[in-house]
């Protein structure tokens, strides 16, 4: 078998079709994907300050070696890295002496914020003392920074590794837990232009399925050992995983029907939750956007340092 | 344990709470579901003449005989009931035992229309003939001449037997087949007011799982030996059921859940089609409801004469 546009021995299937791809085609393949994804979504544009959220996984390492690579020369647009330092012991560190390294080949600045230095407490401490679900807290506290530190460096758009897989989960997920209005927010863009609170989201690597992004990852050299968070679980989640690939290996497709299905109705939901009057409030404590009167982050804080007796920022 | 409205020994719990029901409670809860289902979607309303597209199954029995009780009383509701026989030796003669005597009971007369009579053939004659998908060719002929019936008869509205197990399901095929447009002509009540050729269809059974439909069945004796068709077998449809029934149980109320976040955006969608310009279209040769300019039908019977050297009506 030889690839399906040249003579050398292929690396990968594409999904879907027959074609076989080598080295070479298959990583000029997913970088030409990425590039018609970026024009056709309008995600990054002349003048736009980048911001990537990067944390040391073959995603955004990935995301960090395509933009780098593709926007290198242009003199018109600014890329930034950021990365969460929760402080998860032998894992987060770990990751973070991968990300430096793959950013300063491109001449990307990185700049890492941390629990500790912005919370006064690390994940890490948190679980010590306290009986809660490390997802949630880590979440919506990681969610937070991103958002604030885009704020502060200027960025106009942050991009995150999410892909193929990952949207195809989080739609099942929202029919299952009757949330289509969170739905309304997905897509490879978000957020609103001008918006001066919440940073708009990108998401270069939509249309590609996690296998293609670990393809690439691992022949460019992009895959650490710490891929999973050692507190990453979340049940139901893994369930729709192991569901969605149950069917993609049965239903060749499956996850790209799924997200193309969604993608057609998306600009009705979008309306019908506008209709609704569906308009981001922002938090009177830190006045970061959020759904509620209060945030999570400063619910969460306050409940934390009152159980600690720890005041925190 | 006992019922959570009396005394007496329960037979079910409900899905996605803590209630216990006995026979009597609980059909008076699936009796009121059915009821406020009717009510809340303008499913039946005073001067219609309903039809019951009746298979012998639990489902359909059910649906003649929930309606059979609810409406025997109105004189300003009509009630008739369409059976539809595809010639399958053994299984459909056999159903159509069962419904004459429940057709009976509550004064409803029953039309039955033969495929034999209706297209000079009987499925079982075809697939001697013919390696095609029986669920297709029976699914088309099935519709036609329901629809078909309908009108002679004049009937407002069509009921059929569809659960929520079923409209979950489609949801989801619909997703993974990349087939929005078709999800656009679900819900519990479909098509347009006074369109003259297309009998709007109505599903009173809409929010009852089937296993609450089943339980119901077997209490007050709606159940036959034949509740499925003998070629009934469609891959994917059987998958996502597996699927759906895995989750339902590790997840109680995903189901729901899903029915709901869809009925959520329904109307929506249903727009966005409206504004594509998405309009029945007739079918030139038999004048009956298609998406193409020949219906179905018409193709399949053309291609099957052609190839049977049989000439059809």
């Amino acid at each position: 078998m030889v690839c399906s546009q040249c003579t050398i021995k292929p690396v990968m299937r594409l999904t879907n079709n027959t074609i076989t791809l080598c080295k070479a085609c298959f990583s000029r393949y997913l970088e030409a994907k990425v590039k018609k994804t970026i024009r056709k979504h309008h995600l990054i544009e002349k003048g736009d300050h980048i911001g990537i959220a990067v944390s040391g996984g073959k995603d955004s390492s990935t995301l960090l070696h395509l933009l780098g690579k593709t926007f290198k020369e242009r003199k018109d647009i600014k890329i930034t890295a950021i990365a969460i330092d929760e402080g998860i012991e032998g894992y987060r560190d770990e990751c973070l002496n991968f990300v430096k390294p793959l950013c300063e080949k491109y001449k990307i600045p990185l700049y890492i914020k941390s629990f500790k230095e912005e919370i006064g407490t690390t994940l890490d401490e948190v679980l010590k003392k306290e009986k809660i679900k490390p997802c949630s807290f880590c979440g919506v506290m990681r969610r937070y920074l991103l958002n604030k530190t885009a704020k502060e460096l200027g960025i106009t758009k942050l991009a995150t590794g999410h892909n193929l897989d990952d949207e195809a989960q989080t739609i099942l997920l929202n029919q299952i837990r009757r949330n289509t209005k969170t739905s309304a927010r997905l897509g490879p863009l978000t957020g609103i232009i001008d918006d001066k609170k919440f940073i708009r989201r990108i998401k270069p690597l939509y249309f590609l399925t996690e296998k293609e992004i670990a393809t690439y990852a691992y022949l460019h050299n992009l895959m650490t050992r710490f891929n999973e968070c050692p507190h990453s679980h979340e049940a139901v989640r893994d369930d729709i995983r192991n569901l969605l690939n149950t069917l993609e290996a049965k239903y060749e497709g499956t996850k790209q029907s799924i997200v193309a299905a969604f993608l057609e109705t998306l600009p009705s939901l979008k309306e019908h939750y506008k209709k609704e009057g569906n308009t981001l409030k922002y938090c009177q404590l830190c006045e970061e956007p959020s759904s509620q009167e209060i945030c999570q982050r400063c619910n969460l804080l306050n409940k934390y340092s009152k159980k600690s007796n720890v005041i925190l920022s």
